[in-house]
């Protein structure tokens, strides 16, 4: 009996998309999952291919070539540790089991080790590219140990997206344990920041300028040719664009107003707090979402809450327009320099060792994400491996200083006319704070030493100092 | 020999003055540290008084009449769980364990399952004021079995503060298990709120009206006269005339900028996240004293990065300072709609049965954000007991409206300026956002089922829709 190269677990969308990738490239992929009937239309609906069914995880593991690699992307959380629990009935010494899934980076470090100590491989790795980017090439980035990354390099190296200047393959070994799903996670998180100042800048231009869909189609599609060009810009042109079968309206103005998530912005927020790093941006993001979840609050309250106070859109609409597209670059900057900081907190928090230029390279292609503004982010940490903020370097800053005009215009202007752009002004009140030598925390240690005796630094000496402030 | 009230465990600063304002109320209290001169030095201060000396905790439960109470206030974790652990095999059934440390809600929940379930009683006691509230008469939030507070309701009542206008005790009955540490929690992120905001409202006097100190000292104290009446405006404008004995210049401009934080304000944030409900100025004061403490990168960038653009402080400085103190007073009311809200949330969750209007009674006096205000607040909520928002109430958004005009234009100076106020532009984007019925949400569904094919659901007719977005 023939063997096949690889296990598969989990055939979900991004799942099959992935099988079929590989397939493509010449690998045989036994494939298995839970309810069997999906695996059986899945194989139906593509036949002819170097695709095994199993119908048990004990069959899956039984058509393995050895050593065996097995992958998994089910739902992140207990599933995952359940087929683990069943894989290692099942599986030997030697033998690679690859969790390609959303999971949880303290998940995967703890599965590492598990793993580990019996003797196989582990490999947390995370993926991006929605449904099409699993077809025809994802961003990839795996974790674990290098040894184990080294046996699939070739396997990775083929399914990935290759960026699109010089045709690099968007895949390099992140680090030990969960890194690889620590730098997906932060992926997701400035996914949540580009995503919800990209909604800001739609709200300014529909209710702030009066675009219409056909207006808003055709800016978001040429900002998409100069440096906001990206995947998300790409399809927020299309979107508008979308008509609506069941009533022959624009798609857009039919999608109820309320953003779900499935928690990896949340998740990025949480341990930024627990490690001291400032995401801003990805916070207002994830508010952002939970807010347009209060549907029928917001309804209510629009009745009863004045509103609309003194100012209104002042200039000429394309002035307006590129004024929005600067706010929204640079505000895109600030979210970026926030996240590859956490990244730079958690690596040496962590020891994942990331390496913030292969990261950002990484990200050029395939994933939601990718932008031609992450190959000047790649540059950036070629000229300095150790920057400690993305905003310190020359060419980045003096981007941002090109559109601090506009990017103040636009959010002041948006505050007069009543209309919330949060990320949009957080990612400026970010770049202000971090940008101010001088800030009035003083104040707050002042107050934390009167009312708690929790003492207080000084700047011209060194210890901690506490006051009679009644003198 | 003469037995005690209540052992006592725990001599910090906070410890000491609980024990004394007990002993002025008439109580007899053994008393515990784990570093026994600590105990030596506090009887000797005190000497005289109805306390009594343990040298261990056996001695101290020895020294109880029966059934026991003994109240821990030690640093909150692990240490917490070490005295109960020892205490456990001192005490016996009936007898009553409390802790008024700032202990996790999670590890209060825990601890009452697992102290009842040994036949005792257990509380969790929030216990705010600081130094002086401690001895004079804090606010005092107590969670657990309604029976255990019924014990020692009256000990309670005795010590902590009453409330200005009316004398009633700032006590009362918070919920089962953690609830009492819950509504300390969310207290003190409202404090974090209260005190970035006051800070902002510094920085735009001081670098944008170019305040000084004792102009600074005067405008708070004559904000303290009106509706932002409370113990943080009081202590900011002493603080302001407070010199430093060191150098003989104002004490306020030798503190260093950068911004300690406990966790509370963490914990908030991200519970806050776990639940869906949006306390982003919370989230921004946290934030903003991560942002203060980077301070050496800062220093850098500000000789690196572009910064001040082309506004101007515009009008005249009465004007600025009248708005100002608007704009504070608005986005005060907005962070104290979002920590009543997480409340409400997190008492459906958790089943606190919390009790809004009470809590804000019991806020009126004692505690650290004691302030006039939180009369309104308590009204607000005898008019409606399961007020969604606290921005709903008629008067309370009747407050807001008076103040919108300033408001918007103390923050769009700000934004212009290049002064960083994240905690009062995020009030006002989150009000801005509550107000709206149509958020620009619709896009961000819009996205992710295109890319990710995570369905939306539309305005006109229920259930989730996968669309053909290239259409």
């Amino acid at each position: 009996m023939h063997r096949a190269d690889l296990g598969f677990i989990g055939l979900a969308v991004m799942g099959q998309n992935l099988v079929l990738n590989m397939e493509r490239h010449g690998y045989a992929v036994a494939v298995y999952n839970r309810t069997t009937t999906r695996t059986d239309e899945f194989l139906e609906r593509n036949p002819g291919l170097k695709l095994i069914r199993a119908a048990t995880l004990a069959e899956l593991v039984d058509r393995l070539a050895r050593p065996r690699i097995v992958m998994i992307m089910v739902q992140a959380g207990p599933a995952v540790d359940a087929i683990i629990a069943d894989l290692l009935h099942l599986l030997e010494a030697g033998d690679l089991v690859i969790d390609g899934g959303n999971s949880h980076f303290k998940d995967s470090d703890r599965r590492a080790a598990y793993i580990q100590a019996q003797g196989l491989d582990f490999l947390g790795v995370g993926v991006s590219g929605g449904e099409e980017g699993a077809l025809w090439g994802p961003s990839i980035m795996p974790g674990g140990a290098r040894a184990a990354f080294v046996r699939v390099e070739g396997l990775l190296t083929a399914i990935s997206a290759k960026a699109p200047r010089d045709q690099a393959p968007c895949l390099a070994y992140m680090g030990p344990r969960g890194a690889g799903h620590y730098v997906k996670m932060v992926h997701n998180a400035i996914e949540y920041g580009d995503m919800q100042l990209i909604a800001e800048a739609y709200d300014l231009l529909h209710r702030g300028l009066g675009l219409t869909n056909a207006e808003l189609a055709d800016t978001f599609a040429e900002w998409n040719e100069g440096e906001l060009d990206s995947f998300l810009i790409e399809i927020t042109a299309q979107i508008f664009r979308a008509m609506d079968p069941l009533t022959n309206q624009a798609l857009i103005d039919v999608v109820l107003d309320k953003a779900a998530q499935k928690g990896t912005g949340k998740w990025a927020s949480q341990d930024a707090l627990d490690l001291g790093a400032p995401i801003p941006t990805i916070n207002a993001a994830v508010v952002g979402r939970i807010l347009s979840s209060l549907k029928s609050e917001r309804i209510q309250a629009a009745d009863r809450l004045p509103g609309r106070a003194d100012g209104q859109w002042t200039g000429d609409r394309e002035e307006g327009k590129a004024a929005i597209r600067d706010a929204l670059y640079a505000s895109k900057i600030s979210a970026y320099a926030q996240g590859m900081a956490l990244l730079s907190t958690a690596s040496a928090e962590y020891g994942y060792e990331l390496q913030l230029g292969e990261i950002a390279a990484i990200w050029r292609g395939g994933c939601i994400i990718r932008a031609r503004f992450l190959e000047d982010v790649m540059c950036a940490y070629q000229r300095d491996r150790i920057l400690p903020n993305l905003l310190l370097d020359p060419a980045i800053s003096a981007a941002v200083g090109a559109r601090l005009p506009s990017w103040r215009r636009v959010v002041s202007h948006a505050v007069l006319m009543g209309i919330p752009v949060p990320a949009l002004g957080t990612s400026l009140a970010y770049y202000d704070s971090y940008r101010t030598a001088r800030l009035p925390a003083n104040l707050i240690q002042g107050q934390r030493d009167l009312f708690g005796a929790h003492t207080y630094e000084r700047i011209d000496r060194p210890g901690n100092f506490h006051a009679d402030w009644s003198r």
